[in-house]
């Protein structure tokens, strides 16, 4: 029996080859030789978002102790740890493109180099705005006990960090790791933002989850943005002929977005200090000092006593559902 | 003072032991031998799925080199290792409905082993259907760059994997464990599909957050779906009653359904090539070729010079709210 | 090449310094002697969650056998565990507001101790309402095969015993440890519940991305919510000033809110038994025994023969949109 067993989980190795030779696009295994290279990593690449947000918050998430009397050498460390790392992920995202020509792989080393410095170069940058963000969640929420209550525990500020990191990286023309980054902070957040959108200083999300915000929205400074919110595109089903145009919105400064608002296409631009209120959908401009809000909904109120004869009113929706 | 608290805490233990003993349906500890199995193994399962997604994108997930010249090698290995984690965890679920009688473990044991193969037989059906969706994910999305960023960072394609592993082992009639799988998706991704729906080919999932699929949904071939969109119950409040019923809709082939939209009930049909509008709630079947929008939104753009004067008026909803 | 970037990393170091020093509400270096702490500590505030969900649903999650014969001593063992963290973590949490006098140590170890036991104490508590939300969630959902997939696989589930959890924490009075917690269980749910929320016994979520729930909320027994519910406040703006004020509606006894929909305000008081409608938006209080439900949405279906002329009714959203 247990030979029997073996023989059939045998067979299925050369059907599953098979597939991965008939489906080329999902299997990444066109390496011939010792010096290939696999694809970026991803548990390196969250490895290093980690690192990152020690170096930006330090205190916060360190497992050693961070005092002032050391952390010159602390800050080091963390430097030349990111670096090693990043400059051999961003080797590696751009081997993936230049499969071809092996020969290239010295000036892509150097090319690696060169820009995980050009990143870490920003660093003292992305911490200053960082603080402005953390400041302006502080300042938006009356639940919120502490700025250190804000670092721990708010997503938003998890997503922005990873975001202000990832694009970044995205400006630098890096492939990959960006979109790996900024899902590592979807998945743990609910917050989806594509590292080509552009972000400007005091940036706040509440709770986060379902938030979208498209590759090519530009958002203004002291903006706030509640769950639920989708910053995207309107289709022309077009799909990959639409890449490289503006498809998603422009949001000016000091503009407040309500949960569950939509607020679609490149060339809707909400003005300075516009509120758009809860689940309101927009796909035109709206000028500055404006607040846009729903009409008052149409309910019906049911007494329970007659709702069995309401169910067959054809007019109405039956709301009264699960799933 | 330390024994004190010592005594204190020893106080507990009888409390929380008679709490056990109180709610039978919170603890599992009814093993009496030493034979007696532990409940199936989260982790494990987790385990699997990881495995399986290295399997299914070969070179994309996996921690050592995987090569063309080694690919049998690995596939083989591979294999081994899903069928002695998976016969373990089916054989600990089938366990756990025949609590009762312990000598139907040897029947258990080859039951076990003949599911756990009967599932990786599907594996190059699987491979072959999720190299589809990946293509449709490309096609879909004019944001994504390659296909390589779609299968290392499209919280859809996770799903989509996810489910269609989960989808097999309920075919297969085995319990808890497709659901501990969906669920894991679910967490990772905001996106709930129940194991028992079905879903046809070239399913394209973006963004995700939110997204609800019922267990008795049926999808037919080339669909896309968005965020926040849910395919649910008409509710009749019934609970357990109501089990095994078709509960939830059916979309045929061609179907788009835009973000947060909601299409509820059994008998609920999406025909052909239908596309549901954002935000639409639909409780009704809709004949195919169709698109079905909202209405313009009555809206109210208030100047924030007047606002004051426009929060009494008891027609509108004052929409400018936080949480 | 190799010594100059080191040189170009090396002058990072003062830049970032500096900007620790600028920022100080995101540095956390203020430890100048040897006795000073670190902030609580994230990783075991997570494996403190994890060893209470081991004690309140034994053989479900233990990595060891859990048996009737030893669990007394599994019992000890679990609540001397989770002590030594516990009041280990709170005494960090309390230090976090008396960096200024390090002479209270002794006075805050004492309390730290006392607080960790105070919440032990309420662990059999604790463990029977559980009892109650797993019965909850498995009579509300006919897609549940047994209690034992409601406690392996319902993000409900686990979401609500972590705020059960944490807010007997908050109750104690500990800063920063309870919030931590709540947004733990936020990242695998997408439910985020403010552990200052009041919530009664047999409650039950399902699906669940997407809910928020506000920190003066107080919920009933024997209530229902659904994926996408906010319980929120409507917005003054005020920020920081409205600090402790009832901001988040009541909803009393056996009240069912299905997804989607909004409750809004500290004053709002929805009813016994009433009824809230997918997607209803609810700022006022409902008497008891109402459904409340959206009028039909206007909609409108577009042959697509005839789309194209459509797309340039002015009075319509073209909502065929993606992001």
């Amino acid at each position: 029996m247990k030979e029997d067993i073996q023989a059939k989980l045998n067979a299925l190795t050369p059907l599953i080859a098979q597939s991965y030779k008939q489906y080329k696009h999902t299997s990444h295994l066109n390496c011939d030789n010792f010096d290939c290279e696999n694809l970026p990593e991803h548990e390196e690449i969250i490895d290093i978002v980690l690192a990152l947000r020690e170096l930006l918050f330090p205190g916060y998430f360190d497992k050693q102790r961070n005092c002032v009397k050391t952390v010159d050498f602390t800050i080091s460390e963390h430097i030349a740890y990111i670096h090693e790392r990043l400059k051999r992920q961003i080797y590696k995202s751009f081997m993936l493109q230049n499969m071809e020509n092996i020969s290239k792989k010295e000036k892509i080393t150097a090319k690696a180099q060169e820009k995980s410095y050009a990143f870490l170069k920003k660093i003292p940058n992305l911490r200053d705005i960082l603080s402005m963000d953390v400041q302006a969640a502080y300042d938006g929420d009356p639940a919120a006990s502490s700025t250190d209550e804000v670092i721990f525990s708010y997503p938003g500020i998890f997503a922005i960090t990873v975001h202000r990191i990832a694009h970044e990286l995205h400006l630098l023309g890096i492939p990959l790791i960006p979109r790996i980054m900024s899902e590592y902070a979807h998945t743990l957040t609910g917050i989806d933002i594509h590292p080509g959108a552009k972000i400007g200083k005091y940036f706040f999300i509440d709770h986060g989850t379902g938030i979208v915000i498209g590759e090519t929205t530009v958002i203004g400074d002291f903006v706030k943005i509640y769950q639920g919110v989708t910053l995207g595109a309107l289709s022309l089903k077009a799909g990959q002929r639409l890449k490289g145009t503006k498809r998603h919105p422009t949001l000016e400064d000091y503009v407040i977005v309500y949960a569950g608002a939509s607020i679609l296409g490149g060339e809707t631009v909400i003005g300075e200090g516009v509120v758009i209120g809860s689940n309101v959908f927009i796909t035109r401009s709206v000028t500055g000092k404006t607040n846009v809000s729903l009409k008052n909904q149409d309910l019906i109120y049911t007494d329970k006593a007659s709702k069995r004869s309401r169910r067959n009113d054809d007019d109405n929706i039956m709301i009264d559902w699960v799933i």
